[in-house]
């Protein structure tokens, strides 16, 4: 991890152990660093699965690989490699990920198709299998160690380890979720991509799981954006152990399903939170909300649009109330939407309202409200019922430093 | 003009007046500064009109009346303001519009419907029309100015004046054609949008001038970006005077009309480029050329994936030969795209082709390549005959300083 932390940065949180989870870090050296970068996550049998992955094209031969075994629906194991994306590694890049579980599925007596692996780092290198192997090899045989660490572990160019929890009541007993996350762009190749991974003692039926993490996706990653840069390697997963021993929920209908998906919602939300909380770069967390949208997903476009400006970023990072490009991003969105029936608000203030500036609106709130490290921006479309929100962070010097002034 | 001209800025060309075109600019006052801010260019009886404005849900109330009037195809003047863009200003910015027809067509003896407006500055703030009426009047009066003059007095927060020429033969006789654009972002608001004029004393039909003109934008005005950011204002018009005498172009049967859509789209290539070289902040001119496309539509999309990707134009400001990052770019367009086929160029050395790094490849006419002004990117998809190229600039911290450490 990087040494200047997020100005956004929030602590750690307690969270439990996970009955069935058990969890080994260790330095495979994937770069000359010192500290973990592998992690090695065994899970009891029973444990369930469900995962969303990036939409490129381009995906990495680890999301090919998940895609691949997910279907399955049952997990023995999360196989996490920090330093080395291996994306765009063709064959070699592929024939590391197979290595990576058949050698778990040797230590550990288990099925290769049991074993999931996720890399995160440098984009073009082909991982090395020798250091992989070495490196599981190590795991198997290392003491168990905490969420904090694994947070630490996954991580590449952020600025702070950054995990969530909640509870639900199922069936009668307290179910756990917990979440750690890495990233601090959607992508910033070379060392950053996002990677999530939940673990619950709830049992869930693999096909409700992968339904209430689509869900949850929808609302939560699929709703922030750093710099609108979609990695080869985005992975989610949520691993469902069973051993807080409730009657597995298997659709809506059973007691605790409303409960346990809200957690799971709650944990999604809370990481990508925290993901826009280390952008690169990041001194505001921007929240925007699109109202009065024909429907949610063209609030969605709108929403997305103007997180994604670099005007509107930049405007913010300087403070500055310039609804002017709010207007710009909603025009540029190429969604239904009316000049004169717009109407946008900073924090609490309405700035405008059907096609004009709010004559004498009050800026000293206004002012007030963008020099805090939370911004909120109000649209309404004034159209339907659509409605969405998205976060993001500003853009400021400190990205273009981070990106732009050392050489790879 | 801003006092810091950009590194890649070039000189104004000499461009000959044109039969039938007489430009006028006077300080109508839109700001407190020091310099002409309203332009008329009055057109001879005859003229024909062509236009494209831009694609935003948001438009202001110039591109709507020039929408409205541009289907009748005849001009007899054009009315720029600089430093207020008139946009998102409701009922009121439409009265503006209005009224500055009204005058000018008052004291030309015409008709409003031949008079074109167009405005550019901040957002939100109606045109007055005070202001407007007293420069329109004063405009009347002024002697005639040339297109150096003109391309300074619309510009904004441009950098250094743009025009380009080119001529062709038709119908034995040699047609000039002669452009002044402004902008240095799609949209740089409070202070920038991008409006293209065009004139030329050739005589063309205004439904072939309008097809000749769509044709010439496909391939410049939308294939640039600086920031991927839509104005609201974008407005392209192109005049034909008709007095160089030529019997009237209407179609490609007619002999000289592919010199003269030839010498058309040289001019928009040209002012488009130059847009982008005035770029806020840039300091390396991107091409980026995409092959192997299922279609050449597909390929601009590619190509503009790349070029508004912030991870892309911070690397090449480091002047890293990152190809990661364009990979990750092609990844997220989300057009057909095989990992495995795909290649990428840096200047003429190739750096990864068949879903892998090229093993050992020269670094030092990359590294060299990297640190000039130009800087070529070229990706092949290996999968049809599509292509395209677009224009970009890099992003650098003088993009942040432009946008977020100053307040409006």
């Amino acid at each position: 991890m990087s040494d200047a932390v997020s100005p956004l940065a929030t602590p750690f949180p307690d969270m439990p152990p996970i009955a069935g989870v058990r969890i080994a870090t260790v330095r495979a050296g994937y770069k000359s660093w010192d500290r973990d970068d592998l992690t090695l996550v065994t899970l009891d049998a029973g444990t369930t699965v469900a995962g969303v992955t990036t939409q490129s094209k381009c995906p990495s031969p680890e999301v090919e690989w998940c895609r691949q075994v997910l279907p399955l629906g049952h997990a023995r194991a999360l196989v996490v490699n920090a330093g080395n994306s291996n994306a765009f590694t063709g064959a070699r890049g592929r024939a590391a990920v197979e290595a990576i579980a058949a050698r778990v599925a040797l230590g550990t007596r288990g099925l290769p198709s049991d074993v999931f692996v996720a890399s995160t780092g440098v984009i073009g290198v082909p991982l090395p299998i020798d250091i992989a192997e070495a490196g599981v090899d190590a795991a198997l045989q290392a003491p168990a160690t905490d969420w904090r660490a694994m947070a630490a572990a996954i991580s590449t160019t952020d600025t702070f380890p950054k995990g969530a929890m909640a509870q639900a009541v199922v069936d009668g007993r307290t179910v756990t979720i917990v979440g750690v996350i890495k990233g601090s762009g959607m992508i910033a190749p070379d060392m950053a991509t996002m990677l999530g991974f939940l673990f619950t003692d709830a049992a869930v039926a693999p096909g409700f799981l992968q339904q209430l993490l689509d869900a949850a996706n929808a609302k939560s990653f699929s709703c922030i954006t750093v710099d609108g840069d979609t990695s080869t390697s985005d992975t989610v997963l949520a691993f469902a152990t069973g051993q807080a021993g409730n009657a597995p929920l298997a659709s809506f209908d059973d007691a605790g399903a409303d409960a346990f998906a809200a957690a799971l919602s709650d944990v999604c939300l809370q990481l990508a939170q925290l993901v826009v909380r280390d952008g690169e770069g990041a001194s505001k967390f921007i929240e925007i909300e699109v109202a009065g949208a024909e429907s949610d997903a063209s609030a969605r476009i709108v929403a997305l649009s103007i997180a994604n400006s670099p005007l509107v970023k930049t405007a913010i990072a300087g403070e500055d109330a310039n609804w002017g490009r709010v207007v710009m991003a909603v025009g540029k969105a190429g969604e239904p939407a009316e000049r004169d029936r717009l109407a946008i608000r900073f924090g609490d203030t309405q700035v405008a309202e059907a096609g004009l500036a709010v004559a004498g609106y009050d800026e000293a709130p206004v002012a007030a409200h963008l020099k805090g490290q939370h911004v909120r921006i109000g649209v309404d479309l004034g159209l339907g019922e659509g409605r969405a929100t998205v976060w993001t962070c500003d853009l400021t010097h400190g990205y273009i430093a981070i990106n732009a002034d050392y050489r790879s």
